[in-house]
């Protein structure tokens, strides 16, 4: 971290700030020029709240020069974490470090013949787990709000039905109990900042699929998965899910640039959510291919076996036919790029 | 509702898809063009999920005339929503429809001198609640979380010695049952979309202090007042602080013309967060005061006794004496505009 | 500005790297830590590229403390800048400086009638400024362009019948010999990082309106007046206009915050548009207030006698007697912040 | 375009309005709801003023169906556009419907060794368009500028060298008579709403590289596209060069799903620029790859042959080395996505 003094500031008070600074467990280096102090801050300052120190009416400007997270950061950890899911009839598949893995599903689960008619399509097409919403975050109290515990239960069902790992959101630590067969939990992007749960799920022992806030930089993202982190569960696997811009073409604006600059400064999985970034069906393949060609570790798609009968976001899902030519795709991709399906 | 129709489409599959509508409790007027025709939905269409009929293979265009809040729109409560806050000594304090309310305290409580002598000043200059946060969302997982229970005391102690009613932030609904003694409860912006948090306060009886999530438009923050007002609770206090834009000169940008667009949208209370919105204290007079020339019900600004030794947000607090002389000028404002503090 | 060299850096590179930017005229203070290396440059660093820096392999990273304007910068022009317009029947009107300015008109001159009347009209409420627009940047080639010529020619009549000075844009340097009689040359937002236009209007005597591009930061804007103010033309008036967020409600975001910050960083005069901000007559009276409230030296404003017809912008056109209304209003603010009208 | 009335209006003031619209050469279908009326208009509705129908008293929201654009518009030319520049040595290359176009060069002319030096690295691995800046916009006016006339100069000797044609920005319509041996005139995205610029283009045979503006929407580009169009200039490239957002870790945030959004709305030729989006070289590989994928009909990315002593936006510029790999990836996606090189 590096501060620069304002101008002319009396050397006694110099002193005193920068012993104030050295009790916080750093070291300083100053550097006096003709009329301006410029202090370098040497060691761990990840606990130092750099937003306090603009406040100090000595302080001109504060540059972060070391990020504010740890664990999650490729400097301490420069290999890439692979993330290995158990499969229930044996084995494993893993997401990271060479390893695609794509997620399939409809928005949320509607009744036993939609999840388990899915489930078996995606898997067919090459899909490695199920995603499913049964408590479903939804912008008004008038719509349809999920299946809540039936939901959750059918997705179990064509999990043992398919073999499939599934994905579900978590939106209440209070649900969490009932997470015991979920193989993957999601933190949606609008929970992205919900501290209390993040800590929670810092004590819990499974892979957190953890989106994208909506107005959220690559720096937030990256301290969001440090709240988990530093609760001791390091298996987290973040989505970039589309961003709010002025651009209303897209529901969000994909920014896949986020793949690469959250692969540079951390070891974690990066996949992408095409289908709720574009709002649009009919460009979920190519943004697809699109993140397997920015280095992205997978997907997550919104497959529905009759998008305009869906309860929620039909017009974004793709149907199993779509699917199946998209897994086609991404099988030759994958094959450019050296990574494994 | 207006749905206009693909061009060319067969008329029976017209017929089958307005008797689908029809279902969902709404008449249907049909105008039929040389190619296209359109739909128009009469009645309540707050529960039809236009984002599902833009799936439907028919539909070309949705477009929303009727908002898609109820409890919240003026066009069913014409009148101000005024919402009054009982005082511990007798007597109350108004906010809306004609009552200004000013908020003042630290950004979050540190101990008992800073809170009690922070709440004696802001008292004498005349503002009308007391905030300051014990449970504290930070981005950094290593920075101070606020004190906590611990922090409820003496925010309560201070309440007793001035008799200030308190506003305070909820971040976790294990939490509530301390919040007896609270006034009125903050959602904060990061929890503006946490649906089960708002569906909760719902069934409370104390007023809400609703903030405006980062990248939330106006249509969201009503529809975040709907979710708790549909339970049931109706005294919301819609809060301005500031949206994520692509500048960065200020923290965030503060969006003045909210205000007007919230008055006409709704009848709600609207207040300004000058100090989160900019994070510059030097800013927060000029804002203050531009928040009330716009319309807004009050202001809620950042105070503390020694901004640069605050262990939070010290940057954007006022000091006590730069706070006397901006309620001076919102006393003045507030009699232009014809507005009782 | 201050250079952070990469970690362990071989010592004959970092010296041949610090001769390389000598050179550029300024000295260098060097702070050499355990194992990072940070310069700090002194003296005149505002022809530094440190987008060129950024690309160097010694280089970290690279902060700016001292802003890269010059002539617009308040650091070197502590006082603010008055501008003087000389009137026609003789004295002056300036803004800036504790004195406002208040400019107002159609979006384009439509006929004599129309123009005529509207001078006459904003003349009586108190308007010191007529604006409106003969060439006319539109986003559609199909949509109506102004009068061009005539148009000019029209507000040159209105001038001469009422007194006030005209304020109209410039879009193309061709049409620079047209502008004689025109008392503030306006710079539109598209237009504002034209660079060879700006530069052309540096060698002109006439004070510049230069209004703020959509996606412009504070410093952009800064640099814009700057590439005119480098030419010789110091007469420049900053517009702040509404910029693009990712809400719709309003046609841009009206960012207020900016007043503050532009006052802060330049010594320049700053006004506001409301109308092209908001796009919402209705919004104009209380956003002016806001502006005013805010700090601002003035407004420009929409007027129309018939909105409804107006062939471009008539959905934020105020009328005469909403401008009257208006008017009266910003007087008693003014007297409140003590500025002269 | 569809205008739904206010409720309640007099049968006359309707009538009125329908034919006041009648005469602007559309045919209206109306629809009569129990209190609202809903309006069709089926014909052109291009030359249509829809801001100006939102300011009459009689309309509450009016909703365009068909875009304002025509002759960019896939609806009324199906088939992608091919865009053919003859080569020196005879022969041609072409851009568009299944061919793509690679452009690579330095960010602006320096000197004779320089730009021959990359033409033929560039030309090498396998370019097809030189690319470099003679007139650089820059945002501060202490900046290089570029060579100008002289740079213009060395681009005519580098591609009589290589063969290579040259793509290069146009600033100012009085350079444009320096451009004849130019192949490709660039319209940088600051000037994308200079529609004077746009204007004369029009009357240009020479294909135009038209560069989405920082804060532009897909309909404002393709509006853009339209001005030139509609002087009869059809040669007009896309570009997608990055939007602004909140987000800082690149410089601007490439907005890949623009490609298949331009691609569905019009026929024209999208590129994709890359190095200006991100500012990062070291991202320019992969997002390169992300174009393809994603549908891009070619990329244009920064080269030079020494990055770190670049006199502008070294930073973001790849060496001749990383290039000629790209290139190598780059085929192999073309063979995926049935593209020829």
């Amino acid at each position: 971290m590096i501060i620069a003094l304002k101008r002319n500031v009396p050397a006694e008070e110099v002193l005193e700030f920068t012993s104030f600074l050295e009790k916080q467990g750093v070291k300083i280096h100053r550097s006096d020029g003709d009329a301006q102090t410029v202090l370098g801050l040497v060691g761990d300052t990840s606990a130092i709240d750099d937003e306090a120190l603009k406040a100090h009416h000595l302080v001109e400007k504060v540059i972060r020069v070391q990020e504010p997270y740890k664990r999650a950061n490729r400097a301490f950890h420069p290999d890439d974490t692979r993330i290995d899911i158990a499969l229930d009839g044996g084995g494993q598949k893993s997401i990271g470090a060479g390893c695609l893995g794509i997620m399939a599903g409809p928005c949320s689960v509607e009744n036993r013949e939609q999840i388990i008619e899915v489930a078996e399509a995606v898997k067919k097409a090459g899909a490695h787990f199920l995603r499913g919403g049964a408590f479903k975050p939804r912008s008004s109290p008038y719509s349809f709000q999920g299946l809540g515990n039936a939901g959750l239960d059918l997705l179990f069902e064509a999990k043992r039905a398919t073999g499939l790992p599934v994905v579900t959101e978590l939106m209440d630590l209070h649900h969490l109990e009932l997470f015991d067969n979920v193989d993957i939990i999601q933190v949606g992007a609008r929970n992205m900042q919900n501290f209390n749960l993040l800590k929670e799920l810092g004590h819990c022992r499974k892979p957190i699929l953890l989106k994208r806030g909506l107005a959220s930089t690559i720096t937030e993202l990256l301290m969001a998965a440090e709240y988990i982190m530093s609760g001791g569960n390091e298996k987290v696997i973040l989505c970039e899910r589309g961003i709010r811009s002025f651009d209303t073409y897209t529901r969000n604006t994909l920014d896949l640039s986020a793949i690469p600059a959250l692969k540079r400064q951390s070891h974690l999985p990066v996949i992408v959510d095409p289908s709720h970034a574009t709002g649009l069906s009919w460009m979920v393949p190519a943004m697809s291919k699109a993140a397997i060609a920015s280095g992205a570790d997978g997907v997550i798609v919104e497959v529905h076996n009759n998008p305009e009968k869906a309860l929620c976001d039909g017009e974004q899902s793709i149907t199993p036919e779509v699917f199946t030519s998209l897994m086609a795709s991404i099988k030759k991709y994958a094959e450019i790029e050296g990574k494994s399906l």
